[in-house]
């Protein structure tokens, strides 16, 4: 009987060439299918909740495969956990109803943004050096601009033109503890790069270079070279994919 | 006139060899001194405030050198800075008194010692993953034995006899937020791997593996074999030296 499998699965981005399999490339994709085949004794496809890109890391990506195999969870759990890479790591192994699909099913993607204001070298690989001043509460007010169902085409660095570039913003936010401040932003669908783009366009206002009724004009533009910055990848983590 | 130069300096050790100048090898102290000598145009030898072993990070480690340059300290500081690795970064450069050693004048150390309960592939290269049940309260009042001045060769790995293996320990604590724990400890002196095998120790006294009064026994049998784990290097920081 052909059995569904949802894997929760944690990783350390810098190391690999994103989340997609591709020939020759360290991919995350590329390693689990790799270590589930050799568990399974069977050819695996992994569909992820969603791509992430060269350096982007994950608390929590969600993704599925359909087996033959009757392994127990657990020994799959296991067998997965002992030969993946130290910068992998499978947080959960559960049997889904087979119309269950990672990235089809996927309701909400909520993503972290962290930045280090001044230097930490600890940190280097796990987020984005600013040691610019900021104002704070400008960066927030801003923020609250990009809420609610609106086209995001201006924070989009694709140049594959999609037929709607519309999403919704469930929630925004900023957090500050210290040297760190975490972005986190909620929403039904993302487009490419649309979180680092958001980032350091707000950052760019954080600094004065924008005002507020510039980033409005921004966000009306639907035109990507509008936008301020595009923030490194190494800050931005996906945080958790709701069903 | 020759200038002595005191340095503040923060390092991630997991991709050295050590404080330590070792032919061929990669090391902080090596590092700093190749960069100083492009700046300063002279051959500088570094004093640290102590070696660090393989591995073993630095929050803020001192260090001083004299030359006869006039370069000021800004040109210094950032000349520095713009040529180091991204591990190392000088945090502070300041021109003080001839007589000021970096060694012999320092007054106490402190160390901490970091751990993850359970596992966090983001803190890899930073802690000890500790994934076993602890009875923290048990370590607390264990660690509560170390005060004071004591003969501390039972928690030394290094097999070279010294004259005097005692330490007076200032303070000594443990702390929680969440699954990250923190050892801190200020002393006078450290002998060899010291807080790794203290740790490790405390760590076996919180698994069960020894009573209070096994710990006791332990100290008093001056006899490194009694100790329990040497914690690895990878969780500990020098975070400040007081003069």
């Amino acid at each position: 009987m052909t059995r569904n499998i949802k894997l929760k699965i944690e990783y350390d981005g810098t190391d690999f060439s994103g989340w997609q399999k591709q020939p020759k490339l360290r991919t995350v994709q590329g390693e689990i299918e790799d270590k589930l085949k050799r568990i399974l004794q069977e050819k695996i496809t992994l569909i992820g909740s969603g791509r992430t890109d060269v350096g982007v890391h994950a608390l929590e990506q969600v993704a599925n495969f359909k087996t033959e195999s009757e392994l127990n969870l657990t020994s799959m759990h296991r067998g997965l956990n002992s030969l993946l890479p130290e910068d992998i790591f499978v947080k959960d192994v559960e049997e889904v109803d087979s119309d269950f699909n990672s990235r089809y099913g996927a309701k909400s993607r909520v993503y972290r943004y962290r930045i280090c204001l001044g230097k930490n070298i600890f940190m280097r690989r796990y987020s984005w050096e600013v040691p610019y001043c900021l104002d704070l509460s400008k960066i927030k007010k801003t923020t609250k601009i990009i809420l609610g169902r609106q086209d995001f085409t201006s924070f989009c660095v694709s140049k594959s033109a999609k037929p709607d570039n519309h999403c919704f913003i469930f929630r925004a936010g900023w957090k500050k503890d210290g040297k760190r401040l975490d972005f986190e932003i909620e929403a039904d669908r993302f487009l490419h790069t649309m979180v680092r783009s958001l980032v350091g366009t707000l950052i760019d206002a954080g600094r004065g270079y924008f005002s507020l009724k510039d980033f409005i004009n921004i966000l009306k533009a639907k035109d990507h070279k509008k936008a301020g910055l595009t923030a490194p990848a190494k800050g931005l983590y996906l945080v958790k994919v709701n069903y």
